[in-house]
């Protein structure tokens, strides 16, 4: 998978003229970080003097926070896979009118699937701002920046996540499903800024 | 380097109790990813057709984008080492004043520093706005998500980077360094936001 491969060779892929992986990939990297750096607050808060009434809660944040960083890591392929899905459909053959209706059944099928995935991608990050907030507002003092960053990289998640969601959607032609994708991606849009905010207002230097 | 490990290994090495590396890292990280997809952009429209007369321009935009990918590859270990020197500094033995008095300007050296590189890494990322902007405003059409995701990661980028910086000068006693870049800081903060909105606003899907 794109995570085995070593930071540098990653970024080199990233940066070369293939399309993937790309922005969506990125984006589940994003919330990847985010969630290790919501780990490492709590591993600084487990068994340190001063936070000993939150240790059971602050236990159940690094469990949570391990879960969503193992899944974000599969999406960097989910993401780059589904992508490619829609560049094969693309190449299908076109030479009758069978071919060229199975073709746009399966260029349809993957657009839809590639702008599920990020939009998956971006509620989970919305998600894990929960679990952010708490390290924050409770974790170890010494390294509420790290929440900080955390919570600022999770709202990147969700908002380049989005992007892929829109641009996916621009292409799909059921009316219905990217309407109601389309209120998904609004409604995280207006509320990810502000949540951001309030968590950041929490952080006290 | 902490880039020579694969994307897992680093996210776990962040994920532990270890400080290092942290948020700082993680800026210089989300650095790199937008000048990865900024280059991934260029990329993409370099020997593009309806792009002809932007060559020159898109090759230089490449060229620029590469050497922020390269130099922000490296301040992830830099901000690791940064934190650790002001660590090994508070190891330094205190048994009588001249002891004493040597480990105090060590550890404030070694926190003056560990304010500096995030600092530099902010401006760098700030920099590299400009050669985003161009991307998105000019680059491949098909891409310009992974233009808008670049603009964010840098922006994220740049206040982290600056959380790492504040978090440093609350500890360091020579008030004219630290009113120095708490100026620098201030600016930074109030620009970046505005700067990302005006990029995103000349994204069109």
């Amino acid at each position: 998978m794109l995570a085995d491969k070593t930071v540098k060779e990653f970024l080199e892929e990233t940066a070369s003229k293939s399309p993937v992986p790309g922005g969506g990939s990125i984006a589940a990297l994003s919330a990847a970080t985010a969630a290790a750096l919501t780990e490492m607050v709590a591993n600084l808060t487990i068994g340190k003097k001063g936070y000993e009434d939150l240790q059971e809660e602050v236990k159940e944040v690094l469990k949570r926070a391990t879960s969503f960083r193992n899944s974000f890591i599969e999406d960097i392929d989910r993401d780059a896979k589904s992508f490619n899905k829609v560049m094969d459909a693309f190449k299908l053959p076109k030479e009758n009118d069978e071919e060229k209706e199975k073709r746009k059944i399966a260029i349809q099928e993957g657009l839809k699937n590639a702008a599920s995935v990020p939009l998956e991608i971006a509620k989970e990050a919305y998600k894990m701002m929960e679990i952010i907030e708490k390290v924050v507002e409770k974790g170890n003092k010494n390294a509420v920046t790290d929440g900080a960053v955390a919570a600022m990289m999770a709202r990147t998640s969700v908002l380049s996540a989005l992007y892929n969601v829109k641009i996916n959607l621009g292409s799909i032609k059921d009316k219905e499903f990217v309407e109601m994708l389309a209120r998904e991606v609004e409604e995280l849009e207006e509320k990810i800024n502000q949540l951001e905010k309030n968590i950041l207002a929490k952080v006290t230097l």
